[in-house]
């Protein structure tokens, strides 16, 4: 085993995270920042290209290449673009607000906010909180306990025309009276505002003892058929407190959406799926409310994105239709309700919101994800993709949407793959490779020992296998190279990332010929997508303005790579954004913004769906895709080029042999 | 025991009824109609003041009285006041459309209804059934099953703005198939609307396989203190299908409101109280839907009043704050809520409301009775008292009202009486009294053998026995009497009005001493309180240009007796209306009409309560009135000169032996 030459150590401090870290010299900054656990905004996935990643060096020396994103003025304040910079010295390095990954997204204020994802939109939760002091009943002024609530309410707030749940009218009378009069009232605008005349009716859902207005927290999240995904919002400072994942625990009963659509239909099968998916959810509330030191008591709402398979499941509506021509789904639009009566581990008074969506696999999901990134709001022609077991795409602008879906299979959050995982700690995200001795570099995900690779990781490490020959275009491994990672195992081929002593599972995690086929059918079928819908609305690839990348991956995805494997065109890179998972980004901002509850709805109406699985066009396509990049390689320049090189190096290479 | 002469016996048939009746010659023929089991509507009360209980002779002939209620058109027609008619030989009599008791009340156009109850109301029940048949889904037209459920619903009927039931969406995939898409759909409007401008929002509770438009049914509940009274209701014809009643099965944990409140105190007193009338009502359920051959699942909602009490013990609010001082409810309005969740046995679609309250002891139940009787609706002002065990009373007119409660305990309802009973089959409510022999003769409910006495018919007879000497102004016994029927008992003196060979108990039915002390003392409560509320808005009972009775008597009260006893003030008899259970009504118009929904509402924010138990004038009034009929004898001026004749006859007699 060949071993990487020493490097010389320095310390990168993060500001104002107050984290260290220390790493080779030459380590790409960002790179630094991201196994530091420092959350750094980068739309563009470390192209260079978005500048979003931007920090002042206020100790040391980098090594940077400057692009138009750096202004004069900023380039003399010392501010560079994280992942143009290199490590040099021992660096103090203060993160921008505006680079702050969360922040970024979620920060009212925020400029990239304005310029990346959805604008317009207020924050204006739909759930908030009132303290009211109420004087007591008196022998004069003896009005009904809830009167006096909503007299009170209406005179100190302006609040009036509100309807009042039964099981506050039910526990009034003694919290008024436990409270001296002192309580804080809860609303929440459950229906949907119909015309600009009609007045929304706030509901009071809750009514507490004293004053919890800083208690005051909300739920979103997004159920995958793979993995689900939730985060702890503070709806009194609009941020995220903490968030975690889990997979779905359906994955048992099925990989995909159809062989649990199957199980359904066996006797009490619908309720198992429900039950498992519930038991999920709840489990990962728990751990945001033990990260975030949050009593459940003061979870007021709940808003929940998904595929519409995945909905219907967690819903208890039989999914039967969905996979039965002419696939209907039971409801574009859910009512709210009572999470508790899901068996969600709630107070009984927390409403659940669920995305609407356009068809039977055109879910929740993908309208949480468009209304999250603004594609409705703009003119320019944008791509919209959310990658994942049911692969969905949109084309489209303010003017229309066109929608698809590409089922893509799980390969993306690590499902089907020897050693796929979701993308959590111990996952291989980055991934390089020495061209000459064909030795890897890995990175995870939380910088710990390896455990798996995770969707992102798979496409960093195919692609760094093709550039440089390990694996060909047809994905088969080149087995005539000088390396012991190349060998055969129990899937045909496989390619040692790491040895078993330097990972945490305590044996070799390999990459083989089923996971390459499995990824390539994966990318085939989201390619093929693309092509077939942008045809069918008389565009090509190339007339994208925007391309807007969302996914279960975790921080990141390479936009390069992504490309190299054909997953998406070959366009300038300028125009790429990734957003990370962009059905819960939706869904945490229809908790931030009872305006993004509205356009939701609106966006749902707005979009065309086509069906593919039906398309003649689609399935040539496909078989086309299943290719690295492309069987057409005219449809990727760059790797065109790319690979011409490698092909005239390994010629030379043969004939110096 | 002296026996009655024999009469001639007469055939009396009724039409459209088909009911004979044999009776003696003389009988009153309103008398025989009740006697027969036909409902005939008769307001006054058999005063011969309101003209609605016409009835056209169509064979024979009556000797008649004629009043200005009948037109010279109508007495050349054969058109009679059955109140005012004796029975002269074998008659056919036709009982006219709008004489008829429940039509009266109920058909849409009833010139009874404009003219003594409420107007204006439209026939708009807030629940309605739309039958429709939708296209299949195809591959080009494959929207999801609600969108395409509304959809239809907007073509077909032009609606829009819905909420949907999460449990119409649960089920409709199946149901749509079943029934070959062609369904029928149940819609509720259960907002109040708040302003002009804002549109009502129905919402789909319930779809249906196949056409059940015919099977479209609620149900109207008035829960007394004493008794619950039903009625099962036809919304596509507009009429009462059936009726029941019972007694609350409260009862055994206390006689008043008081006493049941202090039972709640008590560990899981509430939840006892709340099971057991929600089983009396499950119990009336089960029989209106026997009567009517009716399932229970074309059930569509459900309208209760009551007092407050009753009401929050029923939806399992505590009402421990309505006994203690300043007295405050825990709400003026509870928001619909479904009836299963409180155990009442019906559809889980099946939507329950309830009337809005005014105060602790001014509750749904007036208020729905000055809905049902249009009160609020006129100019004139009227004196509406309700007659039950928490007794209620309002003054007012279109401009303002004002209410107050007088606990007059349970005797109108057949409480803490010894052989009272509720007004149901076998009770004794017609009572007469031979001023020679003091022999009685008894009507009883549905003709039955007697059973026991209802709070009607304790008024009856309390007024015969006071007008013909058996009793004196003080409610006690006149021991001195040619009769064996008064006689002492357990409870001191008592009077026998049946014999125990006369009766289905098989004893002797007695009215004692205690009884009639309960009714002075309860007519008292009632009489004292309308004083008092009267002086306070400055105006005197002989203001009064309306009277309306309500109460849970059974199809009438002799008014002229009421004024006997001190019930009622004694003013012209034309000015008074009887409208049965007032509570009951305004339950079953808000079952009818939406606008009356809405007007309850009105009309509960309108009412201004007063607190009588804190009012010293009160009680003055209050012992002032326990006498018969009153210590101020020219309070009742036409009693003055009845007792006056009485006295002087007494003394005749006195000297004749």
């Amino acid at each position: 085993m060949t071993k990487k030459s020493p490097h010389k150590k320095l310390r990168v401090h993060f500001e104002p995270d107050n984290v260290d870290i220390v790493v080779e010299k030459g380590e790409n900054l960002r790179q630094a920042a991201i196994a530091a656990g420092v959350n750094i905004y980068a739309s563009c996935g470390g192209a260079g290209t978005c500048g979003t990643c931007k920090v002042l060096i206020e100790q040391g020396e980098v090594e940077s290449k400057r692009t138009v994103k750096v202004s004069d003025k900023e380039f003399k304040q010392g501010i560079r673009q994280a992942c143009q910079s290199r490590v040099n010295t021992d660096l103090v390095v203060h993160i921008l607000v505006e680079s702050r990954l969360e922040t970024a997204v979620l920060s009212r204020e925020s400029k990239v906010m304005a310029e990346a994802l959805a604008t317009g939109w207020r924050f204006n939760p739909p759930l908030s909180k009132f303290f009211i002091e109420l004087p007591p009943p008196t022998t004069g002024d003896n009005i009904s306990d809830l009167s006096r609530l909503l007299r009170g309410l209406k005179q100190r707030y302006k609040l009036s025309n509100m309807t009042v749940d039964f099981d506050v009218v039910k526990k009034l009378p003694q919290i008024l009276r436990d409270s001296d009069w002192k309580v804080t009232v809860t609303t929440l605008v459950t229906a949907i505002k119909p015309r600009a005349v009609d007045r929304r009716r706030p509901r009071v859902i809750n009514v507490e003892l004293g004053d919890t207005r800083e208690k005051h927290y909300s739920l979103a999240f997004d159920i995958g058929t793979t993995g689900v995904r939730g985060q702890l919002l503070d709806l009194k400072r609009g941020k995220v407190l903490a968030q975690g994942v889990d997979y779905n625990g359906q994955v048992s009963y099925g990989a995909d959406v159809i062989t649990r659509i199957a199980y359904c239909q066996k006797k009490g099968g619908l309720k198992k799926l429900q039950q498992v998916v519930v038991a999920t959810i709840n489990g990962i509330i728990e751990e945001l409310l033990a990260q975030a030191g949050v009593e459940v008591r003061h979870i007021g709402h709940m808003v929940v994105a998904g595929n519409t398979t995945m909905l219907q499941l967690f819903l208890g509506l039989d999914p039967k239709y969905i996979r039965l021509a002419p696939y209907t789904p039971a409801a574009n639009f859910v009512p709210p309700l009572k999470a508790s009566s899901l068996g969600i581990k709630v107070g009984e008074h927390v409403y659940l919101f669920t995305f609407p969506l356009v068809a039977s696999y055109v879910g929740g999901d993908i309208i949480s994800g468009i209304v999250g990134s603004g594609v409705y709001q703009r003119k320019r022609l944008t791509y919209y993709v959310d990658i994942g077991t049911n692969g969905e795409i949109v084309i489209g602008n303010s003017e229309w949407l066109v929608t698809a879906a590409c089922s893509a299979g799980p390969a993306f959050e690590g499902g089907g793959i020897k050693h796929g995982m979701l993308a959590t700690n111990g996952a291989i995200e980055e991934f390089d490779i020495n061209p000459t001795n064909l030795e890897p570099v890995v990175g995870t995900i939380g910088r710990e020992k390896p455990k798996g690779i995770c969707g992102s990781g798979l496409i960093n490490i195919v692609a760094g296998l093709l550039e440089t020959g390990v694996i060909g275009q047809d994905g088969k491994f080149n087995t005539n190279l000088p390396t012991k990672r190349v060998r055969p195992g129990s899937d045909g081929y496989e390619y040692v990332l790491c040895w078993a002593s330097e990972t945490q599972i305590g044996k070799d995690i390999v990459i083989t010929e089923v996971d390459i086929d499995n990824l390539m059918r994966a990318k085939a079928a989201m390619y093929a997508g693309c092509q077939t819908l942008a045809k069918s609305v008389g565009t090509t690839c190339s007339d994208f303005e925007q391309v807007i990348i969302a996914g279960a991956f975790g921080s990141s995805i390479d936009i390069e790579k992504s490309i190299a494997i054909g997953l998406f065109p070959d366009i300038p890179r300028d125009r790429f954004i990734f957003i990370g998972n962009g059905s819960l980004l939706g869904a945490r901002l229809a908790s931030f913004s009872t305006d993004m509850l509205d356009d939701a709805r609106r966006v749902a109406r707005m979009m065309t769906n086509f069906e593919l699985s039906e398309n003649a066009d689609f399935m040539k396509n496909y078989i086309a895709a299943l290719f690295l990049p492309h069987t057409n390689a005219d449809e990727f320049p760059s790797m065109k080029e790319k690979l011409g090189r490698l092909q005239k190096s390994k010629l030379k290479q043969r004939m110096t042999v």
